[in-house]
């Protein structure tokens, strides 16, 4: 078996054939992969369904960290942008951009590591596609993932649905993945449990909705981190957003690297976060699900949705754990590079 | 307005939002694009029909050559892949990997060929996602697209449906694309009016359907050529693929570029191609389909299919001009990197 890719893997002819057959098959293959046709053939959605198709791709570096590697971040990322429309994640597709020289056994663990994650999240990865770059022209592996989904009738979600009064949740503490990726990249050490949030939401989402049939939207805060977010959301509404500091859940490690380093963890992406609008009246509803769930234990009500001022525009607003409130703004340049 | 990548466009704040408004949105966005949400919502498909799903990377370079660009190729390849299942094209996803430093005058132009390649092939660009690279990280643009598409009621394609006594076609001439890039990156010229074939064929495959509803399956014989698609129909429907070296469509200078460099035209990349196997009765129909069609002007019937022998499994074979029949490989390595 070969050690090391080579640009012979790209070619389209009997080594591709290979590295195909002995790595991504023998890691997730199912029927629809194994059929060896040019497009995967599924069956169509019920009656009343509707399609949710969303595409992501994945550069972090290193490519292996704790509490994930590049191959969960490119399932969960996908799986919870499908998700976020409140469909049912269910195909995803995967391509590779390899380069030349890159350890067969990393992608191997990195295969490894998506089947694991798909078969959490209920997707099946059925349609691929690997090309090899020169070395010195990739960084490894960049790794995208498309996915369909589909959403069950009467299912409307969307920034644009936010609605003065309603209330803003989280699904748990803020930045852990941002700064695990940058304390491995720079070698420092915050604490022993730090570790990258990377999960698949979409049980999670489920369950939410079945609690909360009034939730307006749910968006991933990964890169721009919450303020990014929530800036969308109250552009996408014309509304303004007010979040109260205090009630905003962040990891002691996370909350003094970012004083140290200088980093506002507002602004720090998370790979497995939801921000999540709800109806008042539904808000302990959905806080009761989210809390429920492996990946929500951490989730709290964090602020609200206000009519905006016409003669400004939409605002998001900090309420200071010190009794001030300053306009929250979206990231400007950039934070941290690559970190997804 | 920026003129090269910088870091900050892959950031998810302010920045990243102005390259998708002035450069991906001013090219291609629709409704569902501007909605801003991070899936997109699309219609079901009809009562019947079942969804094709199919992914692509794009790394060549030179970034833009006779005849196409990366952009062009990147919507072509994907149409193409979803359309041999014999669907209606409707979606795709784009992701971009850029590199820090890439002009953003070369991404607008590559957005206006998709833009411009979308619309003929009457799909439409609904999700998106960018990232960007280090300088030294990438090499300048690479492009993902992902594809959904319908499948009409009824059809039922794919390599394994091949049977004895069909007929293989080919829609036109072989090798200009691989050529065409070869000779765009050594700076040799051929010929002056050799370009690569890219363009979208699900217009073309759609007509075949219509006037060949026995058409067994395609495929493109994009890297590892024409030989590499026969032996993977073969083995798909265990059959045997006879072809005749004389009935291949060749361009003169593509033959002779061949020739002169030591390549198997059989062998070299196509991005404008489909490999067509219908059964006999149907293999007149589907030619004059093709012929009909601006990008099937050069069809032709090249072969046919027979039983494949137990005690040796399935072959493919070119009978020569002079008479001979020799066995026709799979492509082993790499003949020519990075060609789409």
């Amino acid at each position: 078996m070969d050690t090391t890719v080579m640009l012979g893997h790209g070619s389209g002819g009997t080594m591709m054939k290979r590295i195909i057959d002995d790595v991504f098959f023998a890691a997730y293959a199912g029927d629809e992969l194994l059929r060896g046709d040019d497009a995967a053939v599924l069956p169509a959605p019920a009656p009343g369904e509707r399609l949710a198709f969303s595409t992501d791709s994945f550069v972090v570096t290193p490519h292996f960290f704790p509490g994930g590697d590049i191959g969960r971040l490119a399932v969960c990322g996908t799986v919870n942008d499908v998700a976020t429309s409140g469909a049912v994640p269910r195909y995803l597709s995967c391509g590779f951009v390899l380069e030349e020289g890159f350890p067969i056994e990393d992608l191997k663990r990195i295969c490894a590591s998506m089947a694991e994650c798909a078969q959490e999240a209920g997707v099946h990865l059925v349609t691929g596609d690997t090309k090899v770059v020169n070395r010195g022209h990739g960084d490894g592996v960049y790794i995208n993932t498309s996915g369909v989904g589909t959403i069950p009738e009467g299912v409307n979600l969307g920034g644009a649905q936010c609605k003065p009064g309603d209330k803003v949740l989280v699904t748990g503490t803020l930045g852990d993945h941002g700064i695990t990726i940058m304390s491995c990249r720079e070698s420092l050490s915050f604490s022993a449990d730090l570790e990258s949030d990377a999960a698949p939401l979409n049980h999670l989402i489920a369950e939410v909705l079945a609690a909360a049939p009034n939730t307006r939207c749910f968006r991933d805060p990964t890169r721009g981190g919450l303020a990014s977010t929530l800036n969308e959301l109250a552009a996408q509404s014309n509304t303004d957003i007010t979040v109260e500091e205090d009630a905003i859940p962040v990891k002691p490690a996370v909350q003094g690297a970012c004083e140290m380093l200088g980093y506002d963890v507002l602004q720090v992406a998370n790979e497995g976060k939801m921000v999540c609008v709800v109806a008042a009246e539904e808000a302990d509803a959905a806080l009761a699900a989210m809390r429920a769930n492996r990946y929500g234990a951490d989730a709290a009500i964090i602020g609200e949705v206000s009519a905006a001022r016409p003669e400004r525009g939409s605002k998001v607003f900090l309420r200071t754990a010190f009794g001030g409130t300053r306009i929250l703004d979206m990231l400007v340049g950039e934070q941290l590079p690559r970190i997804c």
